[in-house]
């Protein structure tokens, strides 16, 4: 095996957004599986607001990483050795790969995806870590009732945009709130949203007021900060927010801003419930499933924002937390 | 009647700490009950931490006080004229009657108590207001199990210290979060609290790390501000916050502090969800018949706060926010 294997490792804890000293792009020798293992060569490299939270020191759900080790990510490729005897040589497979060409790693610690049924992209988005999160956090935590008003943040990223389309599957009246009218048109236009408000050009609060008359049923929440409280200040009676991220605050120096209307989940007898997709893992063929036979039947789109290069990696990261992506953002390597 | 009544009216909506001058103590001629109606003199009026809430503009779970309206609050005391077949002069009854001597109230919107069972002042606390909310408080939204643990802030008030009783009925760990050693003696030794942290003179985060291994199951926040966000810090997987007041909050100029921990619900799966009592309204016989029971038996201890004299009711109300009182407080006319 004589290929060499690039690969970003993390250099530093970053301080507000990741900058390039934060990076070493390391080389280093491809090995080969031992046994139990299997050798990946990655193809798309999956880009996630939560990877900014696993750079940081401290408590949470899953360990940091380390100064030094290879960047942890989800990522999707072909398996190009194994000594694993129930995964062969040929066969698309994804996991937490990490940001490299190729990728060791343990053939029980990765899943087979069929490219025959979506392309490999897919697997990383609507059928990957953000379509089970979507599925989940909608469903098994908000519990969305027909005709129930679903309002979802960072709805045109890869999770936010799932919410919606699976709220409307079910039957409720959908607003996604986005940065920006092209975004907004997606949602509708695109994705079957009822309305979508711009954050970047309206008042939110004033939006919600004029689309959400009865109130917000579900607040699905991926960015924290003044949107959370401006949908506080709208819950519906045992209203159900759920906590899925908070990309505005990931780059906050210093304390993370907490939502100062939280006594509106005393007022109005609600609910604010986190989860992480980790907490789903013994379903995750169930949602996978499903949003599949979706996705077949064209009662959901998948949009995949595609950049590439490998060594594009850390200037590709910052389109997420400056809200330059639509849809599902991997690096095609 | 030529009886005077003498009452608090509010007059300016207060900025902070309520003030000598945003209240108007007047006084009126007592009038006769109309048909249905009762006449009430009160003999306790019960100073609750909600009634910071209730002179504010603005919306909430009922409306405000108007300015020039007699403040409202709980109170108990005895019929000495009816209007309402139901009710008989001599019986005492408790509910929204006002800082007031006399009140007039529709006799469908008092409640009847049993003087033979519990002094009239309990009827206020742990029979009333109070128990019910950290009777539904605690089981409904809690959902206490056998050995969680339990922690409750504001723990030497009308509601924690019930809530911390009614866990320990329920076989949990329970520790209390007080101001001061000699409440957390209280906690301890006559309520049988497993351990007190005094948050004016410890670091709350290091005592909850002693005192919850695990991890909390249940934190009941009376308080809010920092001991919430220390108590989120220690969540358990799959805790439940329950949020009943945030009396630290209260008082504050410009917006409240939202709890910057908030992200521990994502990290632990664990929900906060909100309520007031009124939502119970509908089972209010129920947590009574049940909180009585257990008082009779000597499983719960209840602990009022007598002060006396209409008069001094603006200085004793702020008690409750400076932290004075140990058990209900009630003023005694």
């Amino acid at each position: 095996m004589d290929a060499v294997n690039h690969q970003f490792r993390l250099a530093a804890r970053p301080v507000g957004l990741p900058k390039p000293s934060d990076w070493t792009y390391a080389e280093e020798p491809v090995r080969e599986p031992a046994d139990g293992e299997v050798l990946v060569k990655i193809e798309y490299v999956s880009l996630d607001p939560a990877m900014r939270g696993w750079m940081n020191e401290g408590r949470s759900y899953i360990p940091p990483v380390g100064i030094g080790e290879v960047m942890r990510s989800f990522a999707a490729g072909e398996v190009i050795a194994s000594k694993d005897p129930d995964v062969a040589v040929g066969e698309h497979v994804g996991g937490l790969l990490g940001v490299q060409e190729y990728a060791l790693a343990s053939g029980k610690g990765v899943v087979k995806v069929d490219t025959s049924l979506a392309p490999l992209p897919v697997y990383l988005g609507t059928l990957g870590m953000p379509g089970v999160t979507a599925y989940f956090g909608l469903l098994d935590i908000g519990q969305p009732q027909a005709g129930n008003t679903v309002v979802v943040s960072g709805a045109a990223g890869a999770v936010g945009g799932l919410v919606g389309q699976i709220a409307k599957l079910k039957d409720c009246r959908v607003v996604g709130i986005a940065g920006g009218e092209q975004k907004c048109r997606h949602l509708v236009e695109e994705l079957g949203f009822d309305a979508a408000i711009d954050y970047k050009s309206q008042d939110v609060g004033a939006a919600l007021t004029e689309h959400c008359p009865n109130g917000i049923d579900i607040y699905f929440d991926n960015v924290g900060g003044e949107i959370l409280d401006a949908a506080l200040a709208h819950l519906a009676r045992r209203a159900r927010v759920v906590i899925c991220g908070a990309i505005s605050q990931y780059n906050a120096n210093g304390a993370m801003k907490g939502p100062s209307n939280y006594m509106a989940l005393l007022v109005q007898h609600a609910s604010m419930t986190g989860f992480v997709m980790s907490d789903y893992f013994d379903r995750y063929a169930e949602a996978v499933r499903e949003m599949a036979g979706w996705l077949a039947a064209g009662k959901i789109v998948s949009r995949e924002d595609i950049a590439e290069g490998l060594e594009n990696f850390p200037e590709v990261l910052l389109r997420l937390f400056k809200g330059e992506n639509t849809g599902k953002l991997v690096l095609k390597l």
